[in-house]
């Protein structure tokens, strides 16, 4: 297995891909890596990674896609970045990933041009997973598509059980649609529709129907569909509550000396806790619904985050991720839509 | 000022909804209070507050709405039950608000049909407020209206920066409109075309512009501007998580007899933060747009939690919250929205 790498995407690249890359090649010791980026500067660091050297192989790219290019620019205008050139590895057929930490929205525009939609697949989406109290649980779209229809939910639902069979290593998933109550008649008419078509349960993962947003937390399933609107704004949401409850907490600790004393016998037993919640472990979100594995690292993270993503691309390629998609997506055949009808609110 | 109760609403009325209003009245002793419901069932358990009973008069109503009736069923055969009787005292002026921990679908419908929707708003809203790093924030619409129009966002900013003086008691209000990124062009048309209007900086408030998920916990802005569906699943997204972090916490704590320690140590302290996030704090769904207040406490509320809900009626109604609207709605005048045009992904 190959997979290529975008060495100059990320804050802190070339020197943080490589270091994951080195993580991830002590983790993955058959799989190839093809490091896209500036030839004389990866070299120079490359050498201080002899294990890695051993397993993979520098391309020069001369150009980079700015974290604020925009994805219109970086299509057309930088064909020789290494963005680019990692992707075009992935069409060729000489890798069969690509993982880079750089701008998204050009990742995105670049991968769906040349690797293309897969067949049966209207739009591609974005998935991440995520710690819950169950353990952890995934979401689809995070941004991709800001409207949605009926059909790209579902689609959402069929390809987010694949990514959690594949990655998340769960044979049969828990699929939910999250809504505004749990009742069939709640919610906007995609939403709805979306649901008659999955309760047919013709596929092969577990349907519970629709979930809510305090389901996520819980874990109630392992992977929750929404649009991309709301996906984005829920996950978003998530991250900034957890950090207000850990500045909350910190001032807890801070208010008298018996609390601090607390914390320093506690400090272990916490560490351990914000180690599970440590975001690195869930560094990265996939593309789902094209043809090629493509996945998208922080721009902020570490090798050992960017090694995570490494990991899920290997996942993800291993787990025949795009060819368990086409069984389920021939099930939905041409299911009939339900009729129209008004929204409902969370009143109704 | 007289407040309209609806003693018969929520899991554990009426006795909760006495306790809560003899709390109340302790807090607002020159507050009278209305209270709906069985009055055989009341006069005995008015006894027991002697000083509620002196600003406090029993109605009777024979009828009560479950919560499982349907809106439409509680709206057209329910005429006689305490909740449609309590709403009625608003209407008629003998009490200035209302406040019900029972059905909020039957809420909103019968306070809409009885109470009609302020001049110059076309839809009511829900709004409710949480705690943040900042201090708190609220969040309008919560699910009353799961597709908006650019000039339902609007006018849910006007009526949430009237919400955040009258009740937060922040004289110029931060406003902020959720979406998936901060640049102008990201997000949906809907938007796109509020965030056009708001951007003029015409109103009493300050329009911070686009704001994201990560900013709810942050406590960013003092007003978060969303659609009902995204802001359904968002708040109640920032309830489940909450809830993922204590119980990551408590499994920490549990670790070792040395975490154990340490947790009796800091307790005093972490029982401070828990009464900071302590949901019965944040207790109650504040309606925008009618002609009355109306405040919906939760279902699973107690007497303490209801006794919130009850004081922020009351600052509803001191702070002129209505009339205070007017004048904003007054300025968005005839503001042309700005041209149809393709949404716009995160990714963009």
């Amino acid at each position: 297995m190959t997979i290529a790498l975008d060495t100059m995407g990320g804050d802190n690249a070339p020197s943080m891909v490589l270091d994951g890359a080195a993580t991830a090649s002590r983790q993955h010791p058959n799989v190839r890596f093809l490091l896209f980026g500036d030839e004389a500067a990866l070299a120079g660091m490359l050498a201080e990674h002899p294990r890695l050297s051993k397993n993979a192989e520098i391309r020069h790219a001369p150009e980079v896609v700015a974290p604020d290019d925009k994805p219109s620019h970086a299509l057309r205008r930088l064909t020789k970045s290494s963005m680019r050139l990692a992707i075009d590895s992935v069409h060729t057929g000489e890798s069969q990933g690509v993982v880079s930490a750089g701008n998204t929205g050009a990742l995105m525009a670049i991968s769906k041009v040349i690797l293309k939609t897969q067949e049966g697949i209207d739009r591609p989406a974005m998935i991440s997973y995520f710690p819950t109290i169950r353990g952890e649980s995934s979401m689809v779209d995070l941004g991709a598509n800001i409207e949605c229809d009926a059909n790209n939910l579902v689609q959402f639902a069929i390809m987010g059980a694949a990514f959690a069979r594949s990655v998340m290593g769960i044979e049969r998933p828990t699929v939910g649609l999250l809504n505004v109550g749990s009742e069939d008649l709640k919610g906007h008419e995609e939403v709805r529709a979306a649901n008659q078509i999955l309760k047919k349960s013709i596929f092969d993962f577990d349907y519970h129907g629709f979930v809510e947003g305090n389901n996520i937390g819980e874990g109630l399933v392992d992977v929750f569909v929404t649009d991309g609107f709301t996906g984005n704004a829920v996950l978003k949401t998530t991250e900034g509550t957890a950090r207000m409850v850990k500045a909350y907490l910190i001032a807890a600790f801070k208010r008298s000396w018996a609390s601090r004393l607390g914390y320093m016998l506690a400090k272990p037993a916490l560490d351990a806790f914000a180690a599970k919640l440590d975001p690195r472990q869930y560094d990265g979100a996939m593309f789902l619904g094209l043809n090629g594995v493509v996945v998208k690292s922080h721009g902020s993270t570490d090798a050992e985050g960017f090694a995570n993503a490494v990991g899920v691309a290997i996942d993800m390629v291993m787990g025949e991720f795009n060819e368990r998609i086409h069984a389920n997506l021939e099930l939905v055949g041409d299911q009939s839509l339900p009729e129209d009808a008004a929204p409902q609110s969370a009143l109704s």
